[in-house]
Order: structure tokens, then C-alpha cells, then sequence
């Protein structure tokens, strides 16, 4: 019977056929014990030479790790493997003997050489099982907000104009004068339209967020989920130049509403994570008591509140600044669950937030920091709802209203109060999975100075 | 209580407050009824000015399309209400009045003004029904895929280089010169190492395959979904300049069991959409026999066969010419099941797809066509797997092996046999909607004239 690593619990006793890799090997001259990986799993088959027809004992003699392979074997049970369960090897198939050097070996590689060789790293189980709890938090993800009543709404990538000003954006050309008008045309005044319309450069996202309100309009409760971009030049175990950003926003929800929502999704992420990513997190080392305190209430910290602690615990952070990564993780180590720290002062924050009735000068935001010193992986807001006062907003930071018309429109036909988060996919992923930084988190990452492979 | 619309069948004979948008209201002098939604469906609310308090009665006397309100009424059963039921109207809380002059009206508009008022468009229950089909089908082949396996594996926007040529691709600065690398770098063999591997170019991804495959060596089976990009300037219902593609790939999958997952899905996602979106679909007017017939087993015809019935049908397609979207739409009206169309002439496909053992001039590929003249949703083929194989093609086609070296690197390293389709995300949603464009099928669409709003 055909099955998977990750079905064999189901076989004890039967003979099974598993197809995958080589992902390891040793032999005593009389046992060989194959350590095969299919994706779903690794398990362990032992092959006896004594069982053996001959020419089946020189295949695995002369075997290569990550050589392809089909193994049949019975399944037993055996507590001391990873799994509960090995395999009495029967046969063995070579699909293909992996040619000799395979790059990536047992002893230590530098990160550069893995990242040239990530196509390859990928393979690592530690690279695998980041990926599977990666997949897990997407799933969780979806799934939390299906069961809340969001909608995926996919906003664009390639943009006339940016969020929050023009810095740390890529650009490219959008056909612009190549195309050829004329013969496109229908009719004169659909020319004219166009011709207005017409940019002839664009940028990649760095967030969805003012589509989103304009989707939320529509359907109420909106998320996306999909690749942003930001040409940062900064270095750091945090940053990417790609990385995926779940961007969420809902009607009538307000500031209190908005972190009930984050903090309830994060909950949900890390309870699946330990249900479904048990070996995962074995693979990575990754100390599981941390994550099992990640329970509701998390910590509320305001601004004001977290500098002075700040300040307290020997910080020289001013009392109207933003909190840097230092900060961040200064304050995590104080406690043992997710911080939301809220009411920043509004010009360290963007022109779209809605400002505190209680005290103007601060916004009604919130970052949300992960334990353990992993700091910032959430930031949301209410928004300004009133288009006279988004208007002077825009006016005050200096930013040209014109390009924000539809984003006003959203104010002047049926406003209503409404509040949004952004998280960093790949943050999560690091903090979940305990992983210093970021670049491991994603299957190709981009940094400033890597595009390949 | 305050509730949804989707709810209200859990409240017959009580009072509910529902917090939306006015869609719409006619009024007698005497009994004014308002159409309400509030995005996750719509409802009458029917007040009575004799039962109102005059300032309410105001209140609607002076409402604008698109205003934002909350309301309160009792629930009833109502069968000719769409919902079948309504609300005997209470009270109402204007949140903002809309300003006058709502853009979008019940006239008829044209294209080019609904797609300029996008952000308003989507509004319209119409666009609204749309962005939940399209939300339900990614659902479904997300809970279809982790069903059956698949892990998903986010595959990279920027990239050094391009999958099949360089025509059609979105090209832009990546750094390049502008990295200060002096002050990065901690020693001189990661300056080098860097700098040899440092690129200035990137382009925008026209799909994830080809790392999607390096993806499988690792999990075995895996998908991405996400936007991809063609500068294409041809201008046709079936094109956008952004758009979303799902790609899965699977090891030891040949090209029936290719064929037999894109079936799968397919009949899943269809499935999905006539049991979830039945209220949807009446909206779009969606004859939802056509789609009730979508059932396994798929029509399968070779290119071959293809081209001799569409000869036989009075097209002049040449024997070994790929086909036309006339002539799909020609065959797709033979049939009331999707089509798939297999063993298409290598020389116009692409240089990765595995040769037929059969006739070493046509490929193992297909493409699926969906019924109704709405033609190619997916292409798809088992990949060459042998290495000196997949070199020659490389060198057949003209390409230059160098960026394929890590691509070459999964022959070189356990290479298995595997295979793999995409499908366009707008294509399914427009036939699943019954829509001409593809342009309504996406949020913001971009186009070869259009990037706002």
C-alpha cells in the first residue's frame, strides 16, 4: 500500500510504499539505516543485508544523500523514534541517484552560503518545518476570519502613489508614452478619459489598508493577505525588502473593538500552532512554555505609560517618541504575554488615525509586541472618519490631497467608524518558531543585497 | 440585539439593531421603505410615519443614497422579500449623511466611469455579490489543497529573471549602485560573496512554478496564490496587467494524477459556490444549470483530436498551432463539461514540460477549458525531470542556463518525477459569475490605461 511518513501510524504491522528522499543514511556493513523524508515526515528504515537480495544491498551501499527514493518496509512502533514508528525495510527504488557534493552537508554553513543555496536549504528539516508552521499560521488566519465574518479582498500591488509619503518605495515604469493610444480607442471622449487618467509610473504596495476601507464599505468586515514591498535600505534581522503583511479592517468596529480582534486572532494562531505543529516545534527547539502563555488578557500599555517604564528601566527614550527595536524588546522581557501599547502621540504616527477625544495630540493606535523580545508584530488604528478633519490631516503632513480623492469619497458618501491591523507574516513566523531572524521565515527571501535566487 | 443581516433568521419577532449603509428607499408620504445593507446582505426596513416620532421621520424624509445608518426594527417573515424577511422599522440613526450627488446611480453607466468610481462601484450589490464568490473560491482551494496535502509555499514577486523569456515583464531598479555595501558588510569574503551575486535589475513575477518545484523537494506537495504580473499590451475581456494565479505542484504526480487533481478542484470549488452562493448568484443573474453539470468526468481531448473537430467546425487552426481564444470558445459551446486538452505541440510550449514518451514532439500538458465559451482556466504539465533533458531544452530554446543553474540544481539533487498547473483566480470568478470582463472580477483593476484608483 502506497501512504505517506504521515500516515503510517495507521499501518503498524503492514507493508507500505513511501516515495521521497534520502535524507540521511549510516551503515554498520550488515544494517543500514535509511533516514527518509517525504515531505509529510521523516522516518527511519532499516534495512537487514541478511533480507537483502544482493543487488538491493548495493543500491543502498552505493546511495547519496537526497537521492530519490521509493522504500517499502513494515511498519512497526518504536518509542524511541521521533515519530513512535519505524520501518523494517523490505525493498528499496532509486528514482534517481543524486549526483555527488550535494552542497549542503551536516557541518555548520554560513548564512550567506545557505541563502545562495536556499533552492537546496529549503530541505534542512529545520527549513521545512518553518514553512509547515508558516502554513499553519496562513490557515488560521483564514480561518479565524471566515469564522468572523471577513471577507478576502485582494487590494493592488502596483499603485499610482503611496500610503505615507514617497520614501522607501519601488518604482517602475507603467507603459506610459509606449502605448499606442490611437488604436485602442473607441471613441474620442474614452480617449480623453484615459488620457487623464494615464500614470506613467508605478509603485508596489507597502500596505493595503486605504483600499481595504474603501472594500470594507462594501462588504463590512475585510481582510487581505498577499506580498508587500518596501525599498528599505536599513539592514536588520526584522526587515525584508518582500514580505507578506495580512492587512484586516472592519465597519463600526472602534479602538477597544480593534484590539479585542487582534488580540483573539493572535490567540488563536499560537493555540493552533501547538495543536498542529507539535514535532515542528521539537525539530526547532523551539521552548513551547512561552507560547503557552500567550493567553488573553494581553497587557495594555499606553504610550505614555510604556516610556515611562521605559525610562524606569533605563531607556533614554523621549516622552513623544516612537519606540525603537531596543525598546521593543526591553519592555517584552517585563512580561510574560503580548503587549499592546496604545495613544501614541500623532506625529509619530500616520495622517489617517483617528486622534484620542480625550487628549488630541495622541492617535488612537496601537502596536502590538510579541514576548520573548520579538517586539512589533501588529500595528492598527481607528481611522479618521470625518472628511473635514482627514482633510486638514492631509493638508498637515504636508501630503497633496489630490491622489487621496477616491480615499475622501469614502468619508463624504456613508462614513462610519471604523479601525484596521496590519501583521508582519514573517514575524509571527520567527517569534512562533523562535528564530532569531526573519530571512528564514519565508521561502526566498529578499534583502537589500539578495534577489536570488 | 444588534446582529447582521445574515442573521436575522435567528430573530423572528425581535427586535434587532443592524449598523450599515442606506442602498436605497422609496417613500409614499406615509410609509417609507429602506433598503439596507450592511455587508453581509440586505434587508427592507419598513417605517411607518404614524408609528415614528416626527424627528425620525425627519431623519429618513431627508436621507441621502449611501448614508450610513444604524437601525432598529422587529424582525418578520416575509416571502417575497429576497432574504424572506424584513423589518418593521423602529427607529433609525443617521451616522453621517451622505453628501448629495452620490457618483453612481441607477442609470446606466458606462465602463470607464464605473471602473474611475471604483472604490464606489464596489458598492453596488452586483460588485458586492462578486467579491464574495470570488472570496468563497479561494476559500474552497484553500480548505481543498490542505485537504489533500498541499502545503502553501509563497514563491517570490521580485525576481533576478524571468520563467519563459523577458517580453511582457514589468522591470524595475533593484538597489543596484545606491547600496552603500562598504558600510554593510563585516568582512571582506561576504563583500565578494555579495558582490558577485548582487543584482540591478528585478522584475515582477509572471508566475511561482519554477520555485514552487524547489518548494516540493522539501514538503512534497505544495501551492502558492498570489498576484502575478504581465506588461501585456494586448487589451481583451480575458487580460489584466495584475492578476491572481494559483499554482500547485506535487512530487511523484504524473500527468493523469495531474489531470485528476485539477478535476478535483475544480468540481469542488463549483460545488462550493452553488451550495454557499446561491443568493449571490441570483443577484448576478447567474443561470446556475450550466454550472450544476460541472461534474467529474472532465471532457479529455488531445491537441490533436482538438484541432480536427475545430477544423471539422469551420476553424482553419493549423494542425500544430496552439489555439485561440476563438477557438476555445468555439469547442467550449460542443460540450456542457469543462474540457481538458492535452499534448499540445512542444514547440509552442514551454521549454520545462516533459516530452511524451509517446510522440517525442508534443508535451505532457494540458490546459482546461471551462464551458460556456469562457475557455482556458488552467494550464498545467508534468515537468521534465531528467537533467541532461531539461539542459538541452534549455539550450533549444535560446535561454541562457546560467539563472536555471538552481533550477538545474533539483535534476541535479534527487530529482523525482512531478507535475503542476496554475489556474487565473479572475477567469474562474468571471465564469463562476457569469461575467463578460474580467475587469469586475477584482478589486482595483489594473489594465494597460488604468492603474487608479
Amino acid at each position: 500500500m502506497s501512504t505517506t511518513v504521515s500516515q503510517i501510524s495507521q499501518h503498524v504491522g503492514q507493508e507500505v510504499e513511501l516515495k521521497g528522499w534520502c535524507y540521511n543514511f549510516r551503515s554498520s556493513g550488515k544494517i543500514f539505516f535509511l533516514q527518509f523524508r517525504d515531505g509529510t515526515g521523516r522516518v527511519q528504515v532499516v534495512y537487514s543485508k541478511a533480507d537483502l537480495p544482493s543487488d538491493q544491498w548495493d543500491l543502498l551501499d552505493a546511495l547519496r544523500l537526497e537521492s530519490s527514493v521509493i522504500v517499502r518496509g513494515v511498519v512497526k512502533e518504536d518509542t524511541r523514534a521521533p515519530l513512535g514508528f519505524e520501518l523494517n525495510g523490505v525493498s528499496v527504488q532509486v528514482v534517481q541517484l543524486a549526483q555527488e557534493g550535494y552542497p549542503i552537508g551536516k557541518k555548520e554553513h554560513g548564512p550567506e552560503f545557505l541563502l545562495d543555496n536556499r533552492h537546496l536549504w529549503l530541505r534542512a528539516e529545520s527549513q521545512w518545518a518553518v514553512q509547515r508552521v508558516r502554513d499553519r499560521i496562513i490557515t488560521s488566519t483564514y480561518e479565524w476570519f471566515h469564522e468572523n465574518g471577513f471577507i478576502k479582498f485582494d487590494t493592488p500591488i502596483l499603485t499610482p502613489t503611496s500610503c505615507e509619503g514617497t520614501t522607501e518605495l519601488f518604482e517602475m515604469d507603467y507603459f506610459g508614452d509606449e502605448v499606442e493610444l490611437s488604436s485602442m480607442e473607441h471613441t474620442a471622449g474614452e480617449a480623453q478619459l484615459r488620457q487623464e487618467h494615464r500614470e506613467t509610473k508605478a509603485y508596489l504596495a507597502q500596505s493595503g489598508q486605504l483600499y481595504l476601507e474603501a472594500g470594507i464599505m462594501s462588504l463590512g468586515r475585510a481582510f487581505d493577505f498577499g506580498p508587500v514591498f518596501r525599498a528599505e535600505k536599513s539592514k536588520t534581522r526584522r526587515h525584508l525588502t518582500e514580505f507578506w503583511m495580512m492587512d484586516a479592517e472592519a465597519a463600526y468596529v472602534e479602538h477597544e473593538g480593534n484590539m479585542a480582534i487582534q488580540e483573539a486572532l493572535v490567540c488563536r494562531i499560537v493555540e493552533d500552532v501547538l495543536a498542529h505543529c507539535a514535532y515542528e516545534l521539537k525539530v526547532l527547539e523551539r521552548d513551547v512554555e512561552p507560547l503557552k502563555k500567550v493567553q488573553a488578557p494581553f497587557i495594555h500599555l499606553t504610550h505614555a505609560e510604556a516610556t515611562k517604564k521605559l525610562r524606569e528601566l533605563g531607556s533614554d527614550i523621549g516622552e513623544r517618541a516612537d519606540l525603537g527595536a531596543d525598546d521593543e524588546t526591553l519592555l517584552t522581557q517585563q512580561y510574560d504575554r503580548p503587549i499592546f501599547i496604545e495613544k501614541y502621540p500623532a506625529e509619530v504616527k500616520a495622517f489617517y488615525m483617528k486622534r484620542d477625544p480625550q487628549d488630541d495630540t495622541r492617535v488612537l493606535n496601537n502596536d502590538l509586541l510579541a514576548p520573548e523580545g520579538y517586539g512589533e508584530i501588529i500595528g492598527g488604528s481607528q481611522r479618521e472618519d470625518d472628511y473635514e478633519t482627514l482633510m486638514k490631516r492631509i493638508h498637515d503632513h504636508g501630503l497633496d490631497p489630490k491622489p487621496f480623492d477616491w480615499y475622501l469619497d469614502l468619508r463624504r458618501y456613508g462614513s462610519v467608524p471604523h479601525s484596521g491591523f496590519g501583521y508582519g507574516l514573517e514575524r509571527i513566523v520567527a517569534w512562533t518558531c523562535g528564530l532569531h531572524h526573519v530571512r528564514e521565515t519565508i521561502p526566498f527571501p529578499r534583502l537589500v543585497n539578495r534577489i536570488t535566487p
